[in-house]
C-alpha cells in the first residue's frame, strides 16, 4: 500500500507492507486523513519534538526520527477487516465491516498506550490503511459526508478547552489566534451557545474562517487589540481569553491585556521558553489553565457537533489532496493565507 | 511623635508631626507592627516597588522615593481620637475610643484608595500614631493577647491564597517555601481542617517553625522534593502546590515535579521576570491562579481563626523590638534562620 512517509524531516510517498491486525485490533481503509500543526511541527522539527515528549513524560508520542514514520491522526475511515479473535458482535456501537467511522488515534500495546500516527511502529492516516484498537471506534452518522469526520479529532481539541474553561458560564469569550486551534475553540463556543466571541488574527483569510465558524466580532489586533474590542462589544468584568498562537511572548502581551480576575487558557502549544511578568499576573490574580487533548467523551461530543451543524464547521476544509500532493500540502500550510485545514484522500475519493 | 521613616532606601527615627484625621476617620496609637517581606523588599528596592505599582495599575501601592514613607500594615492598635464629625455611635462593630483593633490598612481619598504604609501622606504603624477609616475597624476580642492580632492581615494573604485553590476539597496540599506567606498558608489549611500538609524550606528555622503552625510533614527539598514527601504520605493524583517562594526559577522548578492536573498557586510575589516551558505545562495540563491580598471577609476570618487557637499562631513571633531598633530588624530579616515575624512596639509595652 502507499504511505507518505517522514524520515529525518524529509516527506515522501513510498510502497509499505499492508498493516497486520494483532488481538483487539481492526483495518482501517482511510477515506480522509486531516494535516494537523503538530505534524507540521514533527516534519520541521522531528527532533525537539521527540525530546520534549521524553522530557515531559508523554512516551506515547516518543519516536526514532531516523526510522520511517507515517502521520495522521485526524481521520475518517472505513472497516475493512477484523483482528484475530474479533467477530462483528464485539466491535462498539453496532458497528460492522464497511461501516465509516473516526476513532482516537491510540493502540493499547504491552508497553502501553502508543500513538496512532506518531509512532513508528503504528501507521497513521497518511496510509492507504491502517490499524487502530476496535474499543475507540466511533460511528460517523450515515447523512453526514464523511469527509467532515475528519474534523471530529481537531475539534475535540477546541471543546476540551472551552470545557475546562469557564467561558460558557460567562457567555462570552476571547480567542487570540485563529488558525485550527482557534478555529476550533471558536467552533465549540459557538457550538455551546457562547454568543459573545472575540477572535483576533493577523492573517485577512484567517479572519474570514473564524466569523464563518462563529466569532460575532473578529479584529486584526495591529489595528484593535482583542481587549479593547471585547469592551465595545458590552464585555465587562473578568474574561476567559484562549491564548491559540503558541509562540514565545503571546501569554506575557496578553497577560498585559488582559482585565484583573480573567481566566487565561493556553491551548496553543508552543515548543519554546517563554517568558512572563509574575508580578502583573499576581497583581491581576490571573487564572491561567493549560489544557491539551480531549476526553472519549469529548471526541464523541465534537463529532456530534458536526453532524448537528455540518454547514457551520465544512468552511474549515479549505482544501484536499492526494498523497502525490501531500509533501507539498506540508509547505503550503506553512503560510497561513492559504490555508486552515487540509485533507489528504491517500485511497482518492 | 515618632516613627521610622523610610526615604532613598535609608531608615531612620524621626519627629514627626501628630496625624490628622479626617471625616470618617480615626486617630490610632500602635500596639504592635509587624514587618512584612514587602517592606524588606520597598525598604531595599524602593524604586523597582514603585515602578512595578505603576506598571500593573496598582496606583495605591505608588509613593514618591524621594520623600519620607512610613511603612507598617500589619498593625493593632488602640482608638484614641475620631475625627471630625464622628461620634463613636458611628463606629462599626459597637466599637468605642480607648478599644483595641485592627483594621484595613487603606484609607478613601478623593483620588481613590491609598495604602497605609505604602505612601507618603497616609503613614502606618512604623509610627507611635498613624490614621485609618473608620470603616475598615475590626475589633480585637478582648480575651486575646494583643499582640497576636498584628498577625491579622499577614495570615488573612495565607487564607486568601487557600480559598482561592482547591486545596481544601482535596483534603491536602504542598506548600513550597515556609517564610511568612508560606507559613500563612500553612496556619489557615490547618485552621480548615486540612490533614496531609506537606512544606519544604532550605531553613532548618523555618522548617521548625512550619510544623509548629501545623505542617504534618517537614522536608529539606535539599533532601527530598516535596512532591515525594507528598506521595509517601500516601498523596495520589493531582495535588494543589502553594509556591511561597517568589524567585525566578520556582515556577519552572515546581511544575516539572508536580503530577498531571495540579493545581499551582503562585502566592510568592516574584518581581523580577519569570521563565517556563510551556509544554511541561500543557502535557501535564497544569492550573495556575496567581493571588494577592485578601477580602474584607477574609480579613475578619484571619482574627478569628488567631482568636480561636492562640496558642498555635503564637509561635510566628520570633522577636519584638521598638523603634530604635527597627532599623537593625530589618537588616537581621535578611536571613531567614533568625526570624519570621517581627512586631515593632513604637510605644514600648
Amino acid at each position: 500500500m502507499d504511505a507518505v512517509v517522514l524520515t529525518n524531516g524529509k516527506l515522501t510517498v513510498e510502497v509499505l507492507p499492508e498493516p497486520v491486525p494483532t488481538s483487539g485490533q481492526v483495518v482501517l481503509e482511510t477515506i480522509a486523513c486531516g494535516i494537523c500543526g503538530s505534524d507540521l511541527h514533527c516534519a520541521r522539527h522531528a527532533r525537539t519534538f521527540t525530546e520534549a515528549a521524553r522530557a515531559t513524560g508523554m512516551s506515547m508520542f516518543d519516536f526514532d526520527v531516523d526510522r520511517g514514520l507515517v502521520m495522521g491522526h485526524e481521520f475518517v475511515a472505513r472497516i475493512i477487516d477484523l483482528g484475530p479473535g474479533l467477530g462483528e458482535s464485539d466491535l462498539p456501537s453496532r458497528l460492522r465491516v464497511g461501516d465509516v467511522v473516526t476513532a482516537h488515534p491510540v493502540v493499547r500495546t504491552p508497553a502501553g498506550f502508543r500513538s496512532v500516527g506518531y509512532s513508528n511502529d503504528h501507521p497513521g492516516g497518511f496510509a492507504q490503511r491502517f490499524v487502530v484498537d476496535a474499543s475507540g471506534l466511533v460511528p460517523v452518522p450515515r447523512d453526514l459526508e464523511p469527509h467532515l469526520a475528519a474534523l471530529t479529532e481537531p475539534l475535540a481539541v477546541g471543546l476540551h478547552a472551552v470545557n475546562e474553561s469557564s467561558a460558557v458560564a460567562r457567555g462570552g469569550a476571547i480567542v487570540i489566534g485563529c488558525g485550527p486551534v482557534g478555529l476550533a475553540t471558536i467552533s465549540a463556543l459557538r457550538a455551546q451557545g457562547v454568543g459573545r466571541i472575540v477572535a483576533a488574527d493577523l492573517s485577512p483569510a484567517r479572519r474570514v474562517l473564524a466569523a464563518a465558524l462563529g466569532a460575532a466580532v473578529v479584529v486584526d489586533p495591529r489595528e484593535s487589540p482583542a481587549v479593547a474590542a471585547w469592551r465595545a462589544e458590552g464585555g465587562r468584568g473578568p474574561v476567559t481569553c484562549f491564548e491559540a498562537v503558541g509562540v514565545p511572548g503571546m501569554i506575557d502581551r496578553t497577560m498585559r491585556e488582559l482585565p484583573s480576575r480573567s481566566e487565561l487558557v493556553v491551548v496553543g502549544l508552543c515548543m519554546e521558553t517563554d517568558r512572563f511578568e509574575p508580578t502583573i499576573a499576581i497583581s491581576k490574580q490571573l487564572t491561567m489553565r493549560f489544557v491539551l487533548g480531549w476526553t472519549p467523551l469529548e471526541f464523541a461530543a465534537s463529532l456530534a457537533a458536526i453532524a448537528a451543524e455540518p454547514a457551520r464547521v465544512a468552511p474549515f476544509v479549505t482544501a484536499e489532496v492526494d498523497l502525490a500532493a501531500t509533501p507539498e500540502a506540508f509547505a503550503m500550510l506553512a503560510s497561513p493565507e492559504h490555508h486552515a485545514k487540509v485533507l489528504v484522500r491517500p485511497n482518492g475519493r
